[in-house]
């Protein structure tokens, strides 16, 4: 850590800088500037917080200077990790996309959907069981209902499973039915209980982005799932909220290469909820995978006009496979399969 | 709603979008311009949704024109509600200063605090027991066991306590304690099943805005209580994030003046954790009640550089006193009392 | 234009609001609903603003259904239009790479730079003579004399030359030393005299975006260079601000596909400006190119660690010949050529 | 300045680091930790960038400790400056309000608005004779012959007068009708041309936040003045962009407290155009007086419904006069005058 002090510091006021990083089992190295004085504290800087230090008099800032999550990071584990989802890897040379639909409404719409999800070569499946709504009186989701026709649905073509979990409360249920991947919501990113709920589970989470979380909070978030044990952790980028009215979130592509960076976890994109435009949907599917994404997380529905939620953001059955046509081939332009 | 059609239309489009209106029980009104065709939906409009329409061919946008918020609305409620919080009215002539630490420390340190609360002429008290921190590795506060020292040092001064909740499975123990008033956190503000629990309860909910939501996502969040049946919520405007890094958030004054004209509810502000220095607090707090807010949420600690968080946003007691002095004087001058 | 008033609006209010209409040259539908009054204003609605009506009693908002922008839209030009600069052309199914140093610094530089844009196969070159700096102590470019090395250099290699223009008085010496393309920066987005001053040439223009530009005030601003006279327009996304603060901007890949839907001009991207470290820029290119960009402005030095400004953002010639071989087989997978 | 390096880095990256510093003719203090080096340069460091740093092997982040800005600054000049307008003081004990329409008109209404503003109590006028507007089509001022209007007006009076410059080849013809102050609009913060062209001239200087700027690039654009010469500089807050689509742009208040604790030069706040609606002026008026701003550019039309521009927000003349009614009550709270 860093502590930035005036250069009309008095050494009594240096004195209790020092005396504090020292209390701390660190040790204070002082460089004296011409306009500044700055204080380097020496040792496990994750045992300062900046605002220990910024209320004293003469500090005008404190920083850290290290990460300071630890598990995720890349420089605790230099390879990639590659997380089996039910006998399916993400974040190895195969790019994996995850379609289907938004809500699970009935067991028929589920039976397409799994039909044609299998059809267009994806591996893996998403739905919506628990649905968190902005309004009250919206369609919240089926529920538990949902969670048995998901499994129906996916089992007769072998796919495994991916939906969102809401509550902790409702763990025991996602359990129950086996989920193969939950999924934790921008709206939850920061829902800490939650997140301690599922560090104790052996199960693959996909994180998603809060709307305006930096990176740095993202992967404090999934530090805390690592933390409580359960390492097998996915990133996945879903637009972030800005002053842009003509969309609705803004794809941030830029988070994926900075993750590639920062961490050995495997990163996902959903191209449908950051646009929130059905015929967006492409443009954005291609540039996550040619920014480097190992998956996607994908809307499509049998029939979007006829969809309970976010219908305006579902492909059809047809344009999926035509997207999957055209990411498999920028798939092997940078070297990946798909 | 309204929907806009583009000019080309054929009229099997535009009946296609009649019916969808009309199967829901409303009546369509047809305006043909020279550049687009917009199409009026009359009725309940909030049994239809924007993304009905949208994937529709032809249509180019669709927009609700009445509020989606009802119970919390200014239009179902035209006068202002004070909400008795243990005694004290909130939202009325008279403004109201919760005052207190950011977390519970010891027994010590709250009896203290609430001795200085009181004596700077604070009638509410505020203080954390389950803390959302960004990292894992920080303190998380002392859960039921802080609740218990809060509880005895608020006692002797006759307090209301005001205290942060994170998780539903936490509401046993807040009732056990009769908190009584609920903080619902800014990362909390869309934990929907949060919401539709502290709905079924009957205690004041004060719901602070999420850090970049929207005036109408929060007016929403706020129905999901109502709709729930408790009425009794406060809103708490607790800066915004934005892309200035020299302050932490940016205080949204505007935001007191619009919900003060969406909704009957009070609004309060918390000038502590929007500056996120305390020596922005006097300006930011003044700014807040010259702006029409009907109370703060401010942090003072007994001793600020010694605070196990926020160290660096919390009040002396002598600095909580001097700006009480100012706030009674604004109030005198917009016509209201401290 | 759409007027909405509240259902308590009095026939004498309604009628106010019809005659301005009426005044301008339209006619006025109204339509009734239960909670809302709908006025829509039928005829060239170019002719009004919203705040000609949302300071009139009753009225609660008024918003244009019809884009305000026309010979820049897609809807007054269905067709792509091709840019022709100095003989290369821009917008057509080639990508066009427009490769240089961020600053001219000296003529042996310039020499090297354009022998490797030239020798990495890119057909256009780019190099800033004005230079906007933040700070008025930092180097501000070469002016004039810039100009010229920047045409000495590229003349060798017969590459066409892309400079930015701050100032309308420093367009005689561009026009001087015949600058191929000229380039508003994003902090002049919105100087309207400048872009009134560009209208009246014949030259094209790249319009970068103002870095927390709207797409429809970018296209307004494309549309003051238009109504001007000058329709040899290209759009350059070259990352938005935001709230994160571990890249300098936010690459807006969805504006990409957006502009290609609204507009008929060409769309590049400056990758390097948006991340602002040269170890993004491949990611970024790479994204750009797959969602539909018609070419890149990429920043290249010949030797990065000793360039004058932006350093951290320029690529090697060697990262940029390796660049263009990925971006080559992207353009490959998606129909196009490089 | 601080060049932080992994703990990785070899003897001879460090190196490079270090002649780097010496060359620029600074001091090299290294700093081992466990996890990381810090390098610290001690001397002035305005003579380095980061960018002569971050992209040398082993640097991970550089970042300068001292501010950027210098004449501006409270550091160099204590005190604070309070700017004569043609007799009237900004800066002091009492505070300014500067009333008056957006745009020149008539010479009629000029006349009225001049009256109205004597009226209400204020010393000093605004109105636009040069007028930014998003759309080419839309209205864009009188141009030299409002100047004449709004002088005619203000005369009758004596108010000192103030308006907006768009282009540095206006200026002979502000300084032919003497403005008083000359104000640079939001968009032409970063217009570094017309920054250096008024940084010669002897005149205040009324320098507008840019709609995103941070508090450090305001500073460092009146930095860009002041470096000319020009000293006279008052900075105008204007609220600033963000997602929240209720209200125009976001007033900040807190960077009033942040700009009087940063810089000796005034700051004063328009809230008409921050909020965008008549109805929120007062609010915002009242918040920025109570922060601490030194006066405010209000509009005020003498028949807003009627106003050729931005009619929505503007006050009547009764409204002004009450706004300056409460706003001297809230001058008195905080120990000033109006």
């Amino acid at each position: 850590m860093i502590i930035v002090m005036g250069s009309d510091t008095t050494d009594a006021q240096l004195d209790v800088v020092v005396k504090k990083i020292e209390a701390a089992g660190l040790r204070a190295n002082i460089s004296r500037g011409i306009e500044r004085i700055v204080v380097g504290a020496i040792g496990d800087e994750r045992k300062l917080e900046a605002e220990m230090f910024t209320p004293l008099p003469g500090v005008e800032s404190a920083m850290h200077i290290a990460k300071q999550y630890k598990i995720v990071s890349r420089e605790s584990h230099k390879a990639d990790t590659v997380i089996d989802i039910a006998g399916v890897p993400l974040g190895g040379k195969q790019i994996q996309i995850i379609a289907g639909p938004c809500s699970v409404e009935t067991q028929e719409q589920m039976d397409l959907a799994a039909k044609f999800t299998h059809e267009a070569g994806c591996r893996l499946m998403r739905g919506g069981a628990f649905k968190p709504r902005t309004s009250p009186y919206a369609f919240q989701g089926h529920g538990v209902e949902g969670l048995d026709m998901f499994r129906k649905a996916a089992q007769k073509y072998k796919l495994p499973i991916v939906t969102e979990l809401m509550d902790a409360r409702q763990l025991d249920a996602f359990m129950e039915y086996d989920v193969d991947a939950i999924q934790i919501g921008t709206r939850n990113m920061q829902n800490f209980d939650l997140l301690k709920a599922v560090g104790k589970i052996n199960k693959p989470i996909i994180l998603k982005r809060g709307m305006s979380a930096t990176i740095s909070e993202w992967l404090m978030s999934a530090e805390y799932i690592a933390a409580g044990g359960n390492h097998n952790i996915i990133f996945c980028e879903r637009g972030i909220r800005t002053f842009e009215t003509a969309y609705r979130n803004v794809l941030d592509v830029t988070a994926i290469a900075v993750l590639k960076k920062e961490t050995h976890l495997p990163v996902i994109v959903d191209p449908s909820h950051a646009g929130g435009k059905a015929w967006m949907v492409p443009a954005l599917s291609q540039a996550a995978i040619a920014a480097g994404a190992d998956g996607l997380l994908v809307e499509m529905h049998p029939s979007p006009c006829d969809a309970w939620c976010d219908a305006d953001q579902a492909l059809t059955p047809d344009e999926l496979k035509k997207l999957m046509g055209t990411l498999g081939a920028i798939a092997g332009a940078i070297g990946r399969t798909l």
